[in-house]
């Protein structure tokens, strides 16, 4: 990983938000371990809320869709915040696993994002850029992208961590999904952390890969726990559909999920195939994974080890597909495939996907961050249709009629 | 203009549509009169009646927003539907001066993408192909499409022409805007006839331009007008700024607009500004025309006039400007500049664009149609900001603060 000095005329350093404890410990302690700490080296920028969540949802932000009101760093009433007693004892303490969840949330995701970001390093021989952000009233995230590299044509692996207050449209719209909330409040105090990635391949043998992985709660004023819950999943968007690395990449998910619950895997992959469908195509954005939002139905350590354990299931379910298929020989008309692959990306990412629609109608949101999935270039050929008995015809009839690529007790 | 042979695989001949009668003479006597309109070699589709709306609304289609209900050829009290009467006069004695307005708008845009079509292919060097279109109940459209010619990277000048029936819904909504509507209707026929183009030249110092021009009027059960109203525009997107061009594609059409209404020009450059403006990204998509909807202020023989008018100025208005950008020499790092452009080209139609949105909502929409409007490759990269003091840097500065090209008195 390398970092990025920041550029003339782009988003500079702010010397109040170094001066700031609440940021520093967290990034030096988890993340950038190994790395250059320098201030100079790392480029922040001031953001608003707004744009930490839309990061967040760079896919399916579910329900994260509101807007949100103003926060001062002080409760009301003169306490610390969450945000603010949370940095005090990660600096007091470090991340235990009596730590509250956010701040183990918060941990996990900076450690997989490390190690995500070294694994494709490896196999790329090219080094990421790193954006590290804040925003003044502090929480903030970390944009680590690899731009026409050897074999990645664009990979982007993303965290964001924020804290604020729902306004009570949003508490309202949370409800009917989550009892807990409670229905006198009018401002809650709320935290998301999430990891999203989005790989896109040179080699159009090569599939594209996305993931996000988040935890949400709301938080009593004392900043314990009110309500809680998990989302997320993975999913493969290959040009060219090789059978046996559909059957690798979705039975090393349904491994991982059957570890916590045998029914998560066959729900959490027709929630895939629901969720990733281009309805103005008639076609699934790629061949799926699994997919799920709302999750509460188990004890959060649980739940938590579960998300890990998804998160955990990326490299050994993508890197041993992507070494087999990354140097295989191609043709310009296969390469102009996969572009016309791209074009359907960019249109499912553009049109229908909850996450970047929120992102991008959210005032000050970091586009960057949120449009870091889009591919880095893409076509749009007139009616261009695969003749039958081709390669390229036998994956759009797996779009369209989405398989079973292992078998489930269910 | 060279007609497609349906591809295996691909939409086929309706022997049913090519016996009725209702299309035929309308198409050859219209549109393709020095053309061969050998039945074999017109490739139709049958479509539905949305796909026809949607593909009209490839931008703006403002008032356009409802979904239809299936219609039959013959009114329900077994009078002849107004399609089938305007069909019959077509045929009995062709489109003159006094035939409706939708007969005339009709025969106007066939012969303007005629026009169109046949200056672009004399300044390419290349043929479009047409894709002429029918569905089961009549009326139709014409999709010509030129995609990797030797100016041109994607052109396409699409017209349809649509009957049917707004739903209360869409009656309800359009009663804000139309006062003649009869509160009291709850079934309401419908006319809407559209040209709309656009073309995205090669060479990143030669524009992108797009237009779209249509007329929407609801019918009494005898077929005479009830309600009307002309909507449309066109509208420049260079990648690199040449002063000269957008003063003069802005005068050219400032001069029409004058012809009509001196008030016009800058209502309807106001208008283009604020409808083409990338909210996420704080920009215009390019540096604007006109655009209006709901025209109904003026007589509509005055109004059909300023419509051909304005699709009258985009050869005299775009050409020349063509002429002296398409050979230019250019750099591979201003070709990745347009090719950055045409991402953000591609971020608004499929993500602000009402007309597209509407068409990709719509079932059985001819997408194909919807999305010629998108450029035949684009590019995404990570934070890329143009240094200060380049071309590509003002550029985007225009682009931010939209200027006045023309004086205007108002």
């Amino acid at each position: 990983m390398s970092f990025r000095i920041p550029r003339r005329g782009g988003l500079s350093v702010s010397a109040s938000l170094l001066r700031k404890p609440a940021l520093q410990p967290q990034i030096s302690r988890t993340f950038f371990t190994s790395s250059n700490t320098s201030a100079k080296a790392v480029r922040y920028s001031t953001i608003t809320r707004n744009a930490l969540v839309a990061s967040i949802g760079i896919s399916a932000a579910g329900g994260l869709g509101w807007s949100m009101r103003p926060e001062t760093q002080l409760c009301d009433n003169g306490k610390l915040s969450p945000e603010e007693s949370d940095a005090i004892q990660k600096r007091e303490n470090g991340v235990t696993e009596s730590s509250p969840m956010r701040l183990r949330m918060e941990a996990m995701i900076r450690q997989k994002q490390k190690e995500i970001v070294e694994a494709l390093e490896k196999i790329d021989g090219e080094k990421f850029i790193v954006d590290a952000w804040a925003r003044e009233s502090g929480g903030g995230g970390v944009s680590c992208v690899l731009q026409d590299g050897n074999v990645f044509e664009k990979a982007g692996v993303n965290i964001s961590i924020v804290y604020g207050t729902l306004p009570p449209a949003a508490v309202q719209s949370m409800r009917a999904h989550h009892k807990s909330f409670d229905p006198n409040d009018d401002k809650v105090n709320f935290f998301a952390a999430g990891l999203s990635m989005v790989l896109h391949p040179k080699n159009p043998m090569a599939p594209t890969v996305h993931l996000n992985y988040r935890y949400f709660e709301t938080m009593n004023e004392d900043g314990s726990t009110k309500s809680w819950w998990f989302g997320g999943g993975t999913d493969l968007t290959p040009s060219y559909l090789f059978d046996e690395d559909a059957i690798h990449f979705h039975r090393t998910l349904k491994e991982a999920c059957d570890r916590h619950d045998p029914e998560y895997y066959p729900r959490f992959k027709k929630w895939c195939d629901d969720y990733f469908y281009v309805k103005h195509r008639h076609e699934s954005r790629g061949i799926g994974g699994i997919f799920f939002d709302d999750l509460e139905d188990k004890d959060p350590e649980q739940l938590l080890s579960f998300v890990t354990d998804c998160l955990g299931s990326f490299i050994p379910g993508y890197l041993p597909i992507l070494e087999k298929r990354k140097d295989l020989p191609f043709t310009q008309d296969e390469k102009n495939w996969q572009q016309l692959r791209r074009g359907r990306y960019v249109e499912f990412n553009l049109v229908h996907d909850r996450g970047t629609k929120f992102g991008l109608n959210t005032p000050h949101a970091r586009i960057e961050s949120i449009l870091m999935s889009l591919p880095l270039t893409a076509r749009w050929q007139y009616m261009h249709e695969p003749e039958k008995g081709t390669r390229e015809h036998r994956m759009v009839d797996v779009l369209k009629n989405p398989r079973e690529w292992v078998q489930t007790s269910a």
